[in-house]
């Protein structure tokens, strides 16, 4: 058993299925920025079979950032249920509002126990390039991931002469990337928290934000009726039901996730869409109700 | 379960282990250039656990090249204890003699059983490629491995693109390759053949060899020998030890693995490299067996 705060992201599920591990949910909420909950919601989801936690700071789906607070809370957790902590650490460079990524690599409590998933592909933008990593100080955990690591015999060639490049770029690159980064989470939060039926805490770190809706009580049927049914004269717009990202039945229903990967201008447009989607749903969905 | 003729691939252990697969070998021979045993071998590998039995044909690491009667008998036999067969076939282009490469898709009776792995990186020479592709024509199969392929989004992208390239060669590419193997081919079989204490069936596929020499007991120690306390005029030749190619203990320890990947003129001289260790070795090993 793995013990993951949800909503998380959505292939820890396929990859959890091929190594036969149970994902064991604990849940964090819009209100509380999807930050972690208290110990004791941790503590209740161990059991004899759980071997791990995994957490993902920055977030995807929610662009939350762990405090380095809730980090030493996690080390104390591991260290009191003899657990590994593992980190997916993926989009460490995108923070913003002068927040810094801290990594679980920096808790001296745990050295033995923490365990980082990193890639090249968030950093660089290179959704295909299939080269990352797994970085640890406990020898057992490294020897057990070569053996993996010699099945699969390399990364792959190209992508790697790609890396090589790419991580001779330089700091500059990322500092551009952060401010730009910035402006599009300023642009998303503000139109949406303008709405006063949404719940949304300011999201601190990668391009992913959970959009909590009043209003909406089935968040695949709006997502699909927002592609089908609706147009901003011939605009559409796309969200992700975040239903997916939870491993709770039922869960996140009332909750869509939105990436901010497009330029500010195309972002300002979105934002009209979909707040003018929400609102046109919102004065459908009771009569639609009553017809069905 | 998986049933595999061994001497194998060594990599499907670490796949196998992925998996929680317990693989069955079924033992394959030198005297017989490595082709499949009697039925009875055969049938005497399945239990009620058995799912499959995975072929490699052209085969690594022995360069045997199943004919089109032995495919036949592997349909009956999967027919028979209801499995799969699963051909891994990257080596599919490297035939010689004339020899055409026949698929296991080819089998009329076992449409729905037949399951085909393959991969550019031989084909094109392009090892580090990690781009293949699993072919069938069950489609409650492709629809479980297309699940394992989205929790992996997408092989990389550079190969990809690389990869469009390389399948635009056209059939001329593989005539010349084709025509060179089997030369390199010739080159090792003819030096080895001269040797009475070794046995080798002419290989007609890949470009691997199994050799099995009299006067080699433990193909570890040999391998070792070769590398470290050999050399004839400074040159040293290196080969890879068959025990690892075994599921069985301590099958193979008279065999070694050849890959023909050099040019013809340096295998000429690795052959006069390997033949004149090997007769010292054999003329040395006595005395040191004593002094032990």
């Amino acid at each position: 058993e793995i013990i993951i705060p949800e909503p998380f992201y959505t292939n820890y599920n396929g990859y959890a299925e091929m190594a036969n591990l149970r994902v064991v949910p604990v849940r964090t909420r819009a209100e509380d920025g999807f930050h972690l909950p208290a110990d004791e919601a941790l503590d209740a989801a161990v059991s004899r079979r759980t071997r791990a936690i995994l957490v993902c700071s920055p977030n995807n789906p929610t662009g939350t950032v762990l405090a380095w607070e809730e980090l030493e809370r996690l080390a104390a957790f591991v260290k009191r249920h003899d657990l590994f902590l593992i980190a997916d650490e993926v989009y460490k460079e995108f923070t913003y509002d002068g927040r810094r990524h801290r990594s679980v690599l920096e808790l001296p409590e745990i050295r033995e126990r923490a365990i980082v998933v990193d890639s090249i592909s968030k950093r660089f933008s290179a959704c295909g390039a299939r080269v990352g990593a797994v970085i640890s100080r406990n020898p057992e955990v490294m020897s057990s991931v070569l053996k993996f690591g010699q099945a699969r015999l390399c990364p792959p060639t190209l992508e790697q002469l790609g890396a090589i490049a790419a991580y001779r770029l330089g700091e500059s690159y990322f500092e551009a990337v952060r401010a730009e980064y910035q402006r599009r989470r300023d642009v998303m939060y503000e139109a949406l928290t303008a709405d006063p039926g949404i719940v949304l805490k300011r999201p601190r770190g990668a391009f992913y934000m959970i959009v909590k809706m009043a209003g909406v009580e089935d968040s695949d049927d709006f997502a699909r009726w927002l592609l089908e049914d609706f147009s901003l004269a011939g605009d559409t717009v796309m969200v992700a039901p975040a239903g997916g990202f939870y491993a709770t039945p039922g869960a996140g229903r009332d909750e869509v996730r939105m990436a901010y990967v497009l330029e500010v201008s195309k972002l300002e447009r979105a934002m009209e869409v979909f707040l003018t989607g929400l609102e046109r749903y919102r004065a459908a969905r009771p009569a639609v109700a009553q017809a069905g």
